[in-house]
């Protein structure tokens, strides 16, 4: 049996370039099981794409192979890639995409993928995912390993996402997601809230209290903070969207001001 | 070989809810068939998500284990079940979602999934789809029984979709779903007709007729009615998007008469 | 072990029709493994559809079944038909959603499908992919012959793809496809352009100069043309939308200028 191929995509479901990718899978490794972990992507956004995969990692058997590929420098000087960490393997393009997931649990082997009798035999310079990096992820489920790939690389492009910023009596994050929902992912774990007093958010120039244990405990269309389930607190409407309600996107500031407990 | 795990969510395929889900079952049952049935239910859609369910019954394998998830007070009170009915299997919250599925074809057998240790470890208040359904859908596609997952259950929440009312001289139905052609789906199957004269339908002051064969019976861009895949009529327009031309949307009225047959 | 089917449609995702169509097919062949090509073909765009279909077959299996439904006509007089190209099956309207494909590596057969026995007992008037095309295209992933499921047809519906057109000192062609980057596909190859010179392309009165070897080769928010992994030259912008940035749709023309080599 071989290795699970998880995939990461900014391709999106509307085009064809998932199902091509699938179909070198299938044609080079048949009974790898495929598992879509998301095309949603947003177009091109590394940073989150890497979020993401790294989130993912405890939910998948731990022998799969992580085939992501949000890609802006396709065809350019950008090397394809894979890193071993325990028995996850994962590939894609050397742009950070990979970095925090494969560094998440130890220190990784990266490896350069320059075997390029392994690709496919023509090439486009637009869509590796199909013609590199989804033969060599198929080679990898049925058993290959990342060495017969590919030669080992000592200087991968790092990617660190933002950490929230300790201020006076505070802490001052940012949101790194938006869901469909229109919950706004923010950098902020109960870590990073201590034991200073009770954590009051707010967003938008809008005061949102102290988390909530969960969606209904605020009225239908009351904003909320909820710690979510990628272990970060989120904003969100019990019903709603708090992204329109409240005009949140990636990248906007989010406050924390510790006030005494009341007891 | 383990039953299928049949997938129904509201959870969108933008964000990676679905895949993270998809991780769980593969992990704790890896040779359980995925099948997507839809997770495009409109967002806390529950009466919609029971509507899709329920159709999609026939379709199935019998021994289908049907993960539905349309649940917008997870982290509150509702609880998690599963029903029985026959050799297939339902799993999700207890808001009305599984209710008419679970009761087409006889009296199905209700638990409360309360054996938390069945769970990941972790629970979020946010995702039970991840955190409690799917490893309980696992382990019952894999052959666990629903009574080694939960403790019976005499109350579970009913749903029961709208019915259309007879007037005099017809019919007046509303509209359940629209898809993604701009079909609005009504609640009036041929039963509800009889056979008092030809029906003839009214929607937003417009009117359609008596029920066409298929859409191409009447000229491009025109509206029709005509007996839809789900059993029940559905208001189109050939080559368009009837919800777009006609306005329509889910809960708008539509309204038969019945006038006397021609011969 | 069967065949595996690759679905291709234009029943996008938000609805729950893949997945009842899917439903049928594992019914039907519990063990063929199900790709989706795309499911985001424009809706009703045949044409589309075909491009695609077409485009995809050396990156698939080669015993592979390909169900492809894009069905403006369905419920109409059009025939449910089915093509055999070397160890390939396509199964689809007869509308000439195959033509191209099937017809790509020398002359297929084609059947029309008319053993009613073998769909599903009730059929729709809308939804042939699930009631006609699914049970049918189980039976050959399984192992049925084309010969056993209809008779042979020699007067399929053809569909043949626009060709670019030769001018003075130019070639003229036209878009057919925009991706969700906003990437726009023309039809026009290398082999069109020859050796006459340098192909300065011009899309929406704006000069877009000779082909890039890859979007990075422009500063970003750049326009270029570059050859696309269709293999087809395509507009793009470097890390935006070209279809946005240049108002580029479907059936826009793309001039291109022979303009001698300056050595």
């Amino acid at each position: 049996m071989s290795r699970p191929i998880v995939l990461l995509t900014d391709f999106g479901l509307q085009d064809a370039y998932v199902g091509l990718m699938k179909g070198v899978l299938v044609s080079h490794c048949p009974d790898a099981p495929l598992i879509d972990l998301t095309h949603g992507v947003p177009p091109q956004d590394v940073r989150a794409g890497a979020l993401l995969l790294r989130h993912a990692l405890p939910y998948f058997p731990p022998d799969s192979v992580f085939l992501a590929v949000v890609d802006p420098g396709v065809g350019g000087a950008r090397r394809p890639i894979c890193a071993r960490s325990g028995r996850r393997i994962f590939v894609g393009p050397d742009n950070g995409l990979l970095w925090p997931a494969a560094t998440e649990r130890g220190k990784p082997e990266f490896f350069h993928l320059d075997r390029t009798e392994l690709w496919l035999p023509e090439r486009s310079a637009t869509f590796h995912g199909r013609d590199i990096f989804a033969p060599v992820a198929a080679l990898l489920a049925g058993g290959a390993l990342p060495s017969q790939c590919g030669t080992p690389l000592s200087d991968p492009v790092r990617l660190v996402l933002p950490l929230p910023r300790r201020s006076e009596g505070g802490v001052q994050g940012e949101i790194l997601l938006v869901d469909h929902y229109g919950n706004a992912v923010t950098n902020i774990r109960p870590q990073e809230l201590g034991a200073d007093g009770a954590p009051h958010f707010r967003a938008s120039e809008r005061n949102l209290g102290v988390p909530a244990t969960h969606y209904g405990a605020v009225p239908p269309g009351e904003p909320l903070v909820v710690l979510g389930s990628m272990g970060y607190y989120e904003v969100a409407v019990n019903g709603g969207s708090a992204a329109r309600s409240l005009s949140l996107g990636v990248g906007q500031a989010i406050h924390v001001r510790f006030e005494p407990h009341i007891s």
